[in-house]
């Protein structure tokens, strides 16, 4: 039995509310149980440097946590003066993913900054943003197909996240803050709907780990990501029609 | 008539929910029509250097707008590696307005930090910024009083904030951000519910005003920080029942 | 009887030396008692970004404070590597002085810094800055028009600025240090010789105020400024004429 | 037929010198074909604050890249001011990778820090730093042993990581610059002499890949791995001897 | 016939007003032509960690230049958010030339700032740094030994600096900033009032200069620094009467 | 008889690798006894912005220190956030050495920015840096020639660098950290192979020097430069045969 009396491969309700940046050309709120993360995705008609004139666009994200989102409260990064190499690292993981989905060719010269801050935390942040960062992309992407500046929709396929670990109750899926703190080992996966693996991130925390455990939590995060695609698309859909 | 349809002394839909943050020691999210900002209050058994050994306690406050809170996507200040003036500047006065009504005598060697973060921003977010860490700042202090570490409420005063100007329809209450951008002058009041003054910031953007022009902003303040008052005091009423 | 044994509505003796800088456009060392800032000011035919081809100028000012100005020592601000708040806080104050009465579009594509650096601080030390500040922009305008740059001054009035506060001695003009560190309330207020107001700044740094007591302050400010607004008006003169 | 001539699951010529640093409690300098990383051990008899009084020791790593150690010249992080993600984001995997194998407990209340700084960068930076830097960290703990410090040494196992990834050629084995930059796919294992894992990190560059293709890239791994422990262990021996 | 009109082996007229910082336990404003530098000594007690508990004292100091004593406008250094090269260089510099004369076991545990900042620059702002520093730190440490912190003055010599070099005129004493700027070497001396050197930092601008031109440089220097350690001499002596 | 048992007049084994750092255009590794430096020259083909079209080139250069290269280990500037006053006063020595030897206006719009990083540290890095710098420099500059980008070597000179000190066994040649450290006044000469002075830095560590002293070490600077430079020459003969 897991502490918060969840299966071991149980979801935390998600609950996922486009359009709550009323600015952005895409936005979604996503909560994970305890874990809540604005995702806003901003487009801007104009590339980095490095890719001028290549007639390509690009996708970018950054990643941030308010300061008392967490149990103690944390020193808010811009009083600090520099972004933790934790926050570095999240940001260019959610990057990556998004890219991994997006033709940036048939995008154009256009790029999108996807923004993830983190509300309240429990565990998982990284997945829920990438997760819901999606949907913000997405959904920026259907602006510029609605107001016609792309004739297409460049998206390549659905990518989600979740982490698995390795606790006390063996391997479990979608660790919240308690669960994640004590596991022996944690593994993000981020995958996408037609059954790619975009990224994998497998930790021992304590002691390494065998090949049989890491397949296991593999098919703890098939199981968890099949049913956040249903979601992203149910959220997709519903927001298009309003 | 103002764009908003508002009559020129109407306060914007005001919102208030307690307990957004779930870790914080007190929390508010406060809506001003479009703006939002969430206030958290977190308390420490512990006071700055300058204070310690003098038997008394501190307030202080950090500001933070989220990158996509605005029109146009603004940079991180964490990413830029540091706060704008403009930031330093409001998270000083949150903090002088919180420090203006509460006892730091009675509040004992413990310091309580008030992050104040724009979630979306119309206009006048340091002024509810302001109204809603007052409530966040009264939620920590009477859980401090409920568990036993204060024998009172350390509180002298309920203070809130609004801005006013000067625009074509002449003076108005509660500028949004349309009105703010394009206003000659205009001037945040942080007031205290029994007729005290705790700041007044009053500035020409354009041209020099009169007197008699600031003191017409001044009744209007009057008569939007009551609104406040009471809105202050329900909220604060109900989330201490439940 | 205050503790420097003045009236409640004298200024301390006030000085202005014009041409300090050497290499300005124009410059003013002001001494208002025992506080004495340099005010120099460059003027560069280029306007920042943000203007580019609009056909207008800007002025912009930046504030410093030598490390033992004060009765202790301070850390020097360019070896800790930022600017405090309270130094971003005062320059853009100075600068929102300055460009209240200056006709932008007059100025042309012209931007003019104003550098107020605190060479000795006793109290009052943005007021001063302010009320040199004009000096040595004015002193920098009239060489622009003296050399052809400009046909006319582009200057809509003049600007001085004084504090006030709430002491033990009641509702006093123009602090020194001892008075401001004690004082109950103070206010900074920026006027213009034809009555306007440009800045208020009203602090309770103990207990709220009543609006009596701003009034009083305010009628205070009136004496001051006037008085400085004669003298900014003779060293102007003086200077022009040598 | 890959660029280099190699087979799919050759390594290149690996050679590792220890002592290379002459201050270093431990050090060795390690190429792999035309990478070149110096891994200098520091002994310190203090831990970090969070580990205080607990009886533990700590295991640390910094990673940097000399500025020409690449084909084009990359701004020296010391002179921009901050280290990039992508060096943070290795010195904390390499950190980890270490600390994997070492008993804190039995370290006592002593850090140990490898400083990783590349040479010469041609692919497999951080994997042939891990592999060093191990070789690095048994030498310095080793001299603890034999200068009386700690009566046994505190290690749990030997750690080596490898890069692989999925090129024209399919899957191969230990990347160089020209194969990762047109990779795919690639993955980073971190792995122990016997058979656990510390580290994955599998990450689609371009399209996301199969897991049947991840299980190829991990055998490949387990090969080269095996051959690292040898060069490692064989180094050791040598090293201790003299 | 120098540009100036100064003979060959003139000094600029010099004049040092002590007193000038108001704060300060020792100061001295000090102008050499054009050049206008405040020195500011600032009395602590307290050593720098590396010192504490070694029953010795400790003489620093830092130097800043206002951004428009030049001819044209530099970028403030607490903006930048750095210290430029040039900055560090020269306030090691100078401290190095004051701790050349100061018997820091005397001295005891405590340590002197001086801060030099550059109001007005004409070139050879460092050199008359250190001789307006040295007035400076006099003046401070008389005040500890008449006010019984010390008992005796802990100095061991008199400094001065002054800079000579090679022109289009042969070799000069004390350059101004026309010179400097030319000039194909040009080198600081750092001398004792009893014949020692404490510093030489000879730099060839342009072609390297040879040993017997050097040796010019440096009879000029003896001559320039006599005349400096006579002035110093006689500001002192009257500043003590006073 | 100095503690490494050499005469007063021996430069430690001296030994130049060039080509360690396989991408530069230039490069070399030297030894000084336990000094090592690895010297990269970068050649682009552009200008800093205060150069542009003038039509001609530039050279700088850049200095660093692993972080346990010293007896003990040091901070690791990157980390750190910023380079210290040592780096930066010796990063403009060494680019001033290099620069008076090199004709910039045969060099056309080129820069080449020569890195010097010290891989382990016995004393004397600067002085070992310029002379490694000068090999790496002309090895790159040599490339230019051979490849058709430059008509002739654009050098006028050959330049070194060594130190000299005032230790306990007199005025000796080539300090190693223990003398370094101890020694009363030391003096870096950078020379010319045709006997022109570039650079003097003298400083008295502990009590001021005398010029006979002074002129001592300069003849023992002389020595030691004159097999620097047949060194130099040698290597690079045999690195252009190769």
């Amino acid at each position: 039995m897991r502490p918060s009396g969840r299966a071991i491969d149980a979801l935390r309700p998600v609950f996922i509310q486009p359009g709550f940046a009323h600015h952005a050309e895409g936005s979604a709120l996503i909560r994970m149980g305890g874990t809540e993360v604005l995702c806003a995705a901003t487009v801007e008609t104009r590339v980095p440097s490095f890719l001028r004139g290549k007639g390509q666009g690009w996708v970018t994200a950054e990643y941030g946590m308010l300061p008392r989102a967490t149990h103690s409260r944390g020193q808010r990064e811009a009083a600090r003066g520099k972004q933790t190499g934790r926050t570095q690292e999240i940001q260019r993981l959610i990057a990556r993913a998004l890219r991994a989905v997006v033709d940036l060719k048939a995008l154009g010269e256009i790029s999108v900054t996807v923004d993830c801050d983190v509300l309240n935390a429990d565990g998982g942040t990284r997945c829920a943003a990438i997760t819901g960062a999606w949907v913000a992309l997405r959904l920026a992407l259907e602006k510029l197909v609605r107001d016609g500046t792309l004739p297409a929709l460049p998206i390549k396929g659905q990518v989600a996240a979740i982490s698995c670990g390795l606790t006390d109750d063996g391997p479990v899926l979608d660790l919240d803050y308690r669960e994640d703190s004590t596991a022996s080992a944690d593994a993000n996966f981020v995958l996408t709907a037609d059954g790619g693996i975009v990224e994998i991130q497998g930790t021992a925390e304590k002691d390494p780990f065998t090949e049989a455990q890491f397949n296991t939590l593999m098919r703890l995060a098939r199981t968890g990501t099949a049913e956040l695609f249903r979601i992203q698309t149910a959220i997709v859909e519903e927001a298009l029609k309003a």
